[in-house]
C-alpha cells in the first residue's frame, strides 16, 4: 500500500466525510456534466468525493478508480446505493483505459500525494477526448492562517507541509497549479482559488472546517511529526491549542483550495 | 508627523497609484451609496481612494480627513477637479464632527496603521448615523505566498509585518477585522475575504499588483530592517530575487484583502 500520508484509519474516514460536507460547493460547485458523459474520477479513495459527484451527475457514467484496493472497498459499500458509478483498482500514472475514453476527468485532493503531477497529468489527458475537460480540486497548506495568530500553530502546520513533503507529495501544490496543468500540455487553464474563511457568524464552518477538517487532520500528524523530530511535543501541542483557540469567541481561519480547469484542445 | 511604516517620498506615492488601480474591484465594488449621502473617509493619506469613491459617488457629500497636513495638501492637489470632495485634518480618534453626521464611513488601509483600531472604530461609529453603514478593507500580509515558494522571500516579507508591529500598528489586520468590529459595538459585522490571485493568465496583475504593488512596499522595507536588525542583507536580497521569480513564466501569487460592512443599529 502506498504511503499515504494521512493514514488509512477509520477516524481519517469520518475526517474526509466532515471534509467533503463542509466543502461541497467549491469542490463540486462546477463539475455538473452533460447527461452520457464518461468521468474518470481517478485517486478515488474511500469514496469520499464520489457520491457527491455521482448525486450531482444522476445522467453520467462515472469510473472511480484507486490504487488501494482497500479503499476501493470502503467506497464500494459507501457507493452501493449507486447505479452510475463502476469501481476499477489502476494507477494513475497509466490509467487502463483507452486513449479518448473520458469527457472528463474530476481530480480532487490527489495530485499533493504523488512525486510526479506532472506525469499523472499527462497520463489523464491521455484517457481524455479531445474537446473534453479536466477539472482538479486541491489544497495549499501554506495558505492556512488564523486569528489568534500563534507561531507554534504555523509550527504545527508546517509538519504536515514537511511530512508531506518528505513522502514525496506536496501540500503546497495549490498554488502550483497552472503551472503544472501547463507543463502537462494544457494550454489555456483557468485557476480559480476558493477561500475558506471563518469567524463567529458561521457555526457550521467552525465545526465543519476547522474544528472537525482542518484541525483533526493537523493533529492526525502528532506521532509522525515527533517520529521525525520535525518539532518538539510542548510545540506541538500548544500549536494544537492554538488552532482550537481560534475556533472560538472571536477568532477566525481562513484556508484556500484551488480549482483547475482545463480542456484537451485539438 | 506620525511613524508611517511605507514613508511619505514619492515613489510611495506611485506605488499607491498603481495598487488603487489594479484593486479599485475589491476596493470600491460594493462602495456605491445613495445620492446626496454624507461620506466620510478617514485617513485618506494622499487620496489614492478618494478619487476613485468620488468618481464612483458623484452625488454624494465626501469628507476625506487626515491627520497628516502634507498629506491632505497632495490629496488637495490630486482631487482639485472633484468638486464633491472636502478635505479636513482631524484625528482619527477624535474626528472633529457632531455625532451622527455621516450615512457611511469608508476606512481603506488605516486600521493597520493604527495603535488603537477599536478606539477608532467607537470614534467612527459616534459620527456615523444610526442605521448609517461603516465600510473598511484592509490586507493581510500573512496572507501572502507565492511559487515557487521560497523561505528568504517568507522572511523578507515578515520583515514588514514585524517593524509594523514595532511601529504600533498590525499588518495582519484583515484576519481580525471581524472581532474588531464587534469590539467596537457593531454587532453583526460581515467580513468577506477577496483574494487576488496571479499567475500567466493575467499579466496587467503581475504589473499592477505582484511587481508594483506588494514587490515595491517589501522593497520598500529594506532599509528599516537592516537598521533594525530584522534580517541579514543577503537574505533580505535573496528574498526580493524570489518575489521578482514569481512573476517570471510558471510564477503565481497569492495575497488577500478583507472587506468587512457593518451596519450602526439602534
Amino acid at each position: 500500500m502506498p504511503d499515504y500520508v494521512h493514514g488509512y484509519s477509520n477516524r481519517e474516514s469520518t475526517r474526509l466525510q466532515d471534509q467533503a460536507d463542509a466543502l461541497v460547493d467549491i469542490i463540486h460547485g462546477e463539475a455538473i456534466f452533460q447527461p452520457g458523459s464518461r468521468i474518470l474520477e481517478p485517486g478515488c479513495g474511500t469514496g469520499s468525493q464520489t457520491i457527491t459527484l455521482a448525486a450531482n451527475n444522476p445522467e453520467a457514467v462515472i469510473t472511480s478508480m484507486d490504487v488501494s484496493a482497500e479503499s476501493l472497498e470502503k467506497a464500494k459499500a459507501r457507493a452501493a446505493h449507486l447505479s452510475n458509478v463502476t469501481f476499477k483498482q489502476g494507477d494513475i500514472y497509466d490509467p487502463p483505459f483507452e486513449n479518448e475514453s473520458f469527457e472528463h476527468v474530476f481530480v480532487c485532493f490527489v495530485l499533493e500525494h504523488l512525486k510526479e503531477p506532472v506525469k499523472a497529468l499527462e497520463a489523464l489527458r491521455r484517457v481524455l477526448k479531445t474537446g473534453g475537460s479536466l477539472t482538479v480540486v486541491e489544497g495549499d497548506h501554506g495558505s492556512f492562517y488564523c486569528h489568534p495568530h500563534n507561531a507554534a500553530t504555523m509550527q504545527a502546520v508546517d509538519c504536515l507541509v514537511k511530512s508531506q513533503s518528505m513522502a514525496g507529495g506536496n501540500s503546497l501544490i495549490g498554488r502550483e497549479l497552472y503551472p503544472l496543468l501547463n507543463k502537462a500540455g494544457f494550454n489555456t487553464p483557468v485557476v480559480v482559488p476558493h477561500i475558506v474563511y471563518v469567524d463567529d457568524s458561521k457555526p457550521e464552518l467552525v465545526e465543519g472546517f476547522s474544528k472537525n477538517t482542518f484541525t483533526a487532520m493537523i493533529e492526525g500528524v502528532r506521532e509522525k511529526a515527533l517520529e521525525l523530530k520535525l518539532i518538539d511535543e510542548a510545540t506541538f501541542d500548544d500549536g494544537i491549542r492554538g488552532l482550537y483557540r481560534a475556533t472560538e469567541e472571536g477568532g477566525t481561519f481562513c484556508y484556500t483550495f484551488f480549482r483547475g480547469t482545463a480542456q484537451k484542445e485539438d
